[in-house]
């Protein structure tokens, strides 16, 4: 924020923004006009609900996950798993996020998360003095066997009791674009159920799908609660925030007991429960198909968007620049050779600023980790929110910028 | 919520919600065509904004509290300490309350209250292991010699370092009513000011205005930010909620560095910031008078609404309880004798759920404190959500209740 307003030429790869020609404004002007007609509709929205989320809302969107999981054919969707009490609507994923760490997590306490991941969720775990643990992130999802390397070296530094959370982001992951396949889940699940005794409580899994709708390319995936030992051991959570509009923060969250009761007390002391205005907008707009003919055009949106970064990058960047098409999301990972620093501090980042380009570095989606070193060599390049246009002259900039590099 | 459920037809006197019928369906269906009627005016509702609020609502709040306070004749309204750059704009005051907390408050911190006071805030201050100390409310405002002697003990135990923070709830205060006078703000200053010294630390006044604008009689006070000694130390918070529509969570605080700069950061954590949609909407709420005019016949309502409850109280009550006259807010504090309990486990509030009536126990609003017994004879009377016929229906039913004690 503070960069693009210093230069305003600058052009941002880097901001998590959504697409802005596509925001739904007349969708959401029809779907407010409609709901606010008359009183008996109106007023719902204009007071407080519960803390929980609204019911219509929380049942719509448990219907959805299940109805989602059982079109993959992969997994068991088990109606129990999806149950609306066991939803919470948040303002965003995000603040589901945060309440799970404030509800699981102690300071000392111990996180396994991708390497690399979503940067703002290692903000969540420093300011609670969270230690992490990454785990390499290969093409179709985390490496397993680092994962049980890992969680049998803390067995043995008799450290496994202050593990509580596996954190993943597991659609067209934020940094990287990567989706965990299926079968790793389901492997993730079991080690964490053969490792629970050990650690004297249950293993969590966090599962992140806030990019789940956003696919444009391949088919979808089933999530972890279909798999075997997803039971009372899977918190999933997603938005509509991305998908819809980002100035509209309802997001959502499974999970079981006890943990849900102590969300959502928590919950209240934050603010009581999510906007009654929102939910009833964003249940408003699943029920009459907006939301979906809206996701529908964003996925194509994207998918273009995609598609013109991509054959920029072709154009513009060095060929040992390695990156992988993306399938969905809004995220495309370039590595660099391994020499070529592209952190903050970095020749390289001030070069592409002074080229009015901006691109998130890589290292700032490590958590720290005593076991192992970031890497410092990748870069995250969104296409959210620059226009296509902006998005051919940004990687033109970069191209420059990387250019100049000593190889 | 819970015991409104079971008992369909139940009055409820306790319940915080505000009143139904005057919630400004019409006027939000109006903004919301005119916000949305064009894609340059739409776009901004539906995108992410930043963290600490849109600026236009900040300033506009800010130049608010500034003309509120000029008003008054009390005090002195300087410009800078109503810096829009001090404001944060929260998911409701409730989530300005918690990051408070969150920016302040450690295991072992104490917080000074008013005895009685807001009981959401306790629960805040219980999540995060803060002890308290309860200060006797006086018709005018709290104890100002009592604040001194605890202050004075505090010292002289060497735990003054581990206070953080005094609240008062000034305006209307929830649950009593009461509010607080200028005077008393400015002793409390100086007192904090004289103790700061001792305690090694800045002692800050976290003034809870969030029933200001809900005043139907006698003058307005100005706030703590006008006295002598409030500049730096005080934290003032309100919220658009109430007076506008529960529903659309839109609350504000200013505070000083370096706390606005931490809690600007855990706000990103919780949530990035407060919905963009929610922002604009009581943007231009304020900005096309519809936000005054809709306080405005709120007042009046209330004002009615208070007359209402306050008939039914001398129609039906016992004479020796005692209760003062609303000049706002919408709460009536009951004060039965003194061997009188009127707990959740009492026989009086089983009564009064058995003739279908709910009230707030008082016993619920005092802060555990060692130092003294917390009363267990009193209620809170809530004329904000029930129709004035409920009013007078639930406080026959109340005044039954009570008959049957044995006084």
């Amino acid at each position: 924020m503070e960069l693009a307003l210093r230069h305003p030429d600058l052009i941002s790869l880097a901001a998590g923004f959504t697409d802005n020609e596509t925001l739904p404004v007349d969708e959401t002007r029809g779907l407010f006009a409609e709901l606010l007609k008359a009183r008996c509709t109106g007023e719902p929205l204009l007071q407080y609900g519960n803390t929980t989320g609204l019911p219509a809302l929380c049942a719509r969107t448990a219907a959805r996950i299940l109805s989602q999981d059982a079109a993959t054919g992969e997994g068991i969707a088990v109606e129990s798993r999806y149950a609306p009490d066991q939803m919470l609507i948040t303002h965003g994923s995000q603040q589901f996020l945060y309440l799970v760490a404030e509800t699981l997590l102690d300071p000392g306490d111990i996180v396994v998360v991708e390497d690399p991941t979503y940067f703002v969720f290692l903000g969540i775990l420093q300011s609670r003095g969270v230690e992490g643990r990454g785990i390499r992130l290969e093409p179709d999802g985390l490496d397993v066997e680092q994962l049980d390397a890992v969680l049998t070296r803390l067995r043995r530094e008799r450290r496994l009791h202050r593990l509580k959370l596996v954190y993943l982001v597991t659609y067209h992951q934020n940094p990287t674009g990567t989706t965990t396949c299926f079968a790793k889940k389901a492997a993730v699940l079991d080690l964490l159920r053969h490792y629970e005794r050990a650690a004297g409580h249950p293993l969590y899994l966090l599962e992140d799908a806030a990019y789940r709708e956003l696919r444009f390319q391949g088919p979808d995936t089933a999530s972890a609660l279909t798999a075997s030992g997803g039971l009372g051991r899977v918190l999933y959570t997603g938005t509509y925030s991305k998908p819809f509009a980002t100035g509209v923060r309802v997001g959502f969250g499974l999970l079981p007991e006890p943990l849900r009761t102590a969300a959502v007390r928590i919950k209240g002391n934050h603010d009581f429960g999510t906007s009654s205005l929102l939910q009833h907008l964003m249940a408003r707009a699943l029920e009459s198909g907006a939301y979906d003919r809206h996701v529908q055009r964003l996925q194509a949106r994207y998918a273009r968007k995609a598609e013109g970064l991509t054959t920029a990058l072709r154009r513009h960047l060095p060929p040992h620049i390695e990156w992988r098409e993306p399938t969905g999301g809004m995220y495309v990972w370039a590595r660099l050779p391994k020499r070529q620093r592209s952190g903050l501090n970095s020749p390289l980042f001030r070069r592409a600023l002074d080229r009015r380009v901006l691109y998130v570095p890589g290292r700032l989606c490590y958590v720290p980790d005593p076991t192992r070193r970031a890497p410092d060599h990748e870069m995250r390049l969104s296409f959210g929110n620059a226009t296509e246009r902006e998005l051919r002259t940004g990687v033109r900039r970069l191209g420059e910028a990387l250019a100049q590099e000593a190889w």
